[in-house]
């Protein structure tokens, strides 16, 4: 079988198992404070244009999540975000059990604007009995988000500024970030997210490392004390310079960038084939994962040779499937599966 | 100005005042192990029909709610509840803050059915991804419900009925339980909602008392250590017997019922009376609290000499508000009211 | 049965009821946003002499502690307090559920010290792996103490002083404040008491109230939307009037200082009593509390006419008890028990 | 630099490492949900004798403690545990972040014993304010412990079947599993571990692992939604097959006692030239773990070569100091540092 299910099918880029096969035998101190976390720091630093942003390196995406939310909460407030956004719906309820309330708001294809959130906090301060409610207190989004799409840069700086005026720092989850960036065709850069938001990670784990998640504070005041959060949620690991060796492969060049884009590009290949054979998407993804609509004798036909995530039901005859590919899809697969998509009844 | 914005204008119940006053030299234990706390509970497990279920009294709403819950709940489950539910939105994120999510089910004016508990359990069931997403762990409704609508008895046992197999608890919230009893048209009684559900309380608070809910857990496998709970959760009151004693006067008599069925037909006068007008009501109450859309220019002319509780905005030109009653509201005071309603332009 | 276990054996002053009776009919907003509550409110701020202190009224001693130490610390942080402390040992784990530590520090007498709290803090900053252990975050004091002992101005000051200088905020439980003033003979105020912490309590439950807290915060930077964590921790009263309307009236005239002088009076002629006895004493208390060291048989004879609080074994003849005065405490009731104490074996 | 300060300075053994280079470019599902965490299971489960115990693989030791603690314990219940242990010092109040209190209990060398958890449970059963305080809930010890001593198999039995008459589950942390085995000369096996416990953990960060602890539960009635509970705290790694993996390398053959065996032996080596030079012991180690007594003279010789890890001042003049091997540690090292060792002032 074929797994397009998701892109974190494989282990890590074989580069960075080099990285972590030429370092083995060094001996450092725990915990991230070895000079590989150092210096992936500070490569990332450089990358994102913020010389004096706290870098931290986390394991996985929910822990990230929840222990960068419950750093910036007190007790009576939640966390604004999509519906369909990781916080909401797929961490078990992470943010809840840290004592805080998801606030959804309707999205778009996963996405959500600057006027929603101005909605929101005007809607909750307008009323009168709003110390009976939970009071906003920041912004989750995902760049990419759930669905594959990708805030634009004009969309980001207007909901940063709306964030800003609020008074609510802005928090974007990058588990996908490389796919967003790769995906904007050269609109969007770790500068400009740096830029608009008050803190955000650079995905690892969905983007050819083993795991890894890179944590960028650009609002000194929100950095406070981090590592002891870090710490209380298990989210320090003790062989920390797994991850700086890990991130500091992939920004030393530009392997991040190029694994990212080798999957948009087969991503798009994949996207372009469905559009011919007339089959509908389920929304209009630039990046790594696509959302076909497919009928249930199709899917019975594919499934023969490939896995893919099941998303969600259409009807009774059809399905939405997410097909997502990573730095490790070949591009000979995708020749066959695009020859088979073509070949749907 | 007259107050029909809430049940909790006044104090106490003159009766329940000289309860107290009559008792407040005696000498008891702290901590609800006082002779009144045993004779109101034991006052309490007669009406209900049980007599092995375990009795505690708590202050506040709120605090019974997260109380309760929180017992229950294992850290990664959450509870059922209509969008409109107390707790999911007028607590602060209480339940939350106790870790747990809150999971909203769409409801009719203010109620949910054992269809929807079946379809969100078997959703979740059947979601091959479940384990990242937050268990169904209990259900929790409110009799009567935050919009004055109550459940009938067959709608209750449905309810239960479905819990039961399914393996969920359920709580019924009865801050307004006088209430709904009273406008039920003598179909309900306590028998009724203590053989449907695990876990209720009676409410004070709304009710006569100067505050208080007794919380009647009839499932004993729900009871373990409650004490423990409400300790921990600030919900034991050092002078116990006040609760006591309070509940033991409304119940040693009928004075909760006829302090309920009080309000309730003040209530139904002032419905009529807006019918009768030609006003439309929100929703269709039978108990104490009565939800009418004014026009802005009839709510100006109301509002010189009543205070009542905004509810919602309809359009531009109407709104939703609350006019409660309770035990406290003069006939004559009702008289005036549907005299002026009468004479709205 | 005499009881001298606690001091909230009784209901309320008479003085207090009459206040509740007088005002139970009248109509007042919910919460504690009535005119009660503001007089009350302004009469405290007047006494502490702290104009623009915020002052809230909640209902009890747990849930004053866990909803201030809640509002105040972040998530990684700790509160140091005496190891007899009430936070640390009678709530439950209240504090602990809220998600911090409590840090006990070894008390002489149930009192802490500056010292203690600067070596804490430097023991903790001086270790090179602090980031893996729970961060002092605030200092918890309880004035009366629970072995009934009072810090005075002095050690106040220099507690408050050194908390200063390493930026931890001082919270004075205050459930017996008045108990520690009266026991002060003449030294301490509520002004001191203001004058040197960011926040505290005047207690009520244990001070001739039927219940109520009324919370002081001196510091404005903590005083941040404190109602909206009140209302999560289930501690804003439906019928906040009832708490104004019961400080309103102990802070009108002198009322609270009287019941707390009468208290410690009648204690302190106990306290002469079992020093003439022989009787040796577990602490020096100027305050309401006296822990008395009695034999077996003596205790034997005593329990046949009074009830007192069972505190702790000595060895295997002999246990401390708590005996407690309060404003309900008759003279003539302490006359027979000097007596009898001067009867003992 | 020579680095003995931890057990974590290197990656994994090479043989490890081949393993995951080995299975890179394989296709598996995530979460877990793999081959290679099925296999390595059921090594375990053989190793163990247990084929019916559920083993779960999650990233660390502080995670793991969080994930199983909260997952048995109510709300109000406490964790018993050694004074020193882990849980109470060095995770940054992880367990109370989850919202309950760490119960210390002396510990001899880092070791606590069935009596005292006999003692604690009666002294809490005892207690008539007992509502008041935390209940104990389970028992958390270490094996080895945090001083490198170990639970001979008698004293696990003894605490084991005093847990079990009290109804407390037993929990051992074996984050250096691997060396207490080692350090019994024999005695203990993974199958004593597993017959005298209802949970524990076999650790991989600290034995030659990249990371990885194996969480066992024999006691089914805990393992109930083990999975939600691991994604809610943030320990279901998305590329859980790493995890599968490397546990299957070490116990497809025997790695993980080769691993152990050889840094027990060298580190009782050093602890030989230590007895042999008149250093003191801190504390009697048989495991991978020692702790000398140096004079800062000689620790300031020491340290121009080697780094330890400082645990604790002994007086003005000498310090404890931990000397750690692993799976990493070179024989030639060793001989070095024994040769320095006896060449010590």
């Amino acid at each position: 079988m074929i797994r397009f299910d998701s892109d974190y099918c494989e282990g890590a880029h074989p580069q960075v198992m080099q990285a972590l096969e030429r370092t083995n035998l060094e001996q450092t101190s725990g915990y991230g404070e070895d000079e590989h976390c150092r210096r992936a720091a500070e490569l990332i630093r450089r990358e994102c244009g913020c010389p004096d942003a706290q870098v931290h390196f986390l394991v996985g995406g929910t822990q990230t999540n929840m222990t960068v939310i419950a750093s910036i909460l007190r007790p009576y407030q939640g966390v604004l975000c999509a519906a369909g956004g990781h916080i909401a719906c797929h961490e078990t309820g992470a943010i809840e059990a840290a004592g805080h309330k998801v606030l959804p708001l309707t999205d778009k294809d996963g996405l959500i604007n600057a006027r929603q959130i101005v909605r929101e906090w005007e809607r909750h301060m307008a009323d009168a009995s709003r110390e009976h409610a939970v009071q906003p207190g920041m912004v989750y989004i995902s760049q990419s988000s759930e669905c594959g799409t990708i805030y634009s840069k004009r969309e980001l700086e207007l909901l940063y500024s709306a964030c800003r005026e609020l008074g609510l720092p802005l928090f974007i989850d990058g588990a996908r970030m490389g796919y967003a960036i790769a995906g904007s065709g050269g609109e969007l850069t770790l500068r400009d997210i740096a830029a608009n938001c008050d803190v955000f990670y650079i995905g690892g784990t969905k983007v050819g490392l083993l795991f890894g998640e890179a944590v960028v504070i650009t609002n000194s005041a929100l950095g406070r004390d981090f590592r002891y959060m870090m710490k209380q949620r298990g989210a320090m690991l003790a062989k920390g310079r797994l991850l700086g060796v890990q991130f500091e492969e992939v920004f030393a060049g530009g392997l991040y960038y190029e694994m990212s884009q080798h999957a948009v590009a087969q991503a798009i290949r994949i996207k372009s084939a469905l559009v011919k054979r007339g089959i509908p998407l389920f929304c209009n993804s630039p990046t790594n994962q696509q959302f076909a609509i497919f009928t249930h004798e199709q899917l019975k036909m594919l499934k023969e040779k490939y896995v893919f995530c099941h998303w969600q039901r259409v009807d009774e005859r059809r399905d939405v499937v997410r097909i997502c590919t990573s730095w490790a899809t070949r591009s000979e697969t995708v020749d066959e599966l695009i020859e088979d998509i073509g070949n749907l009844p």
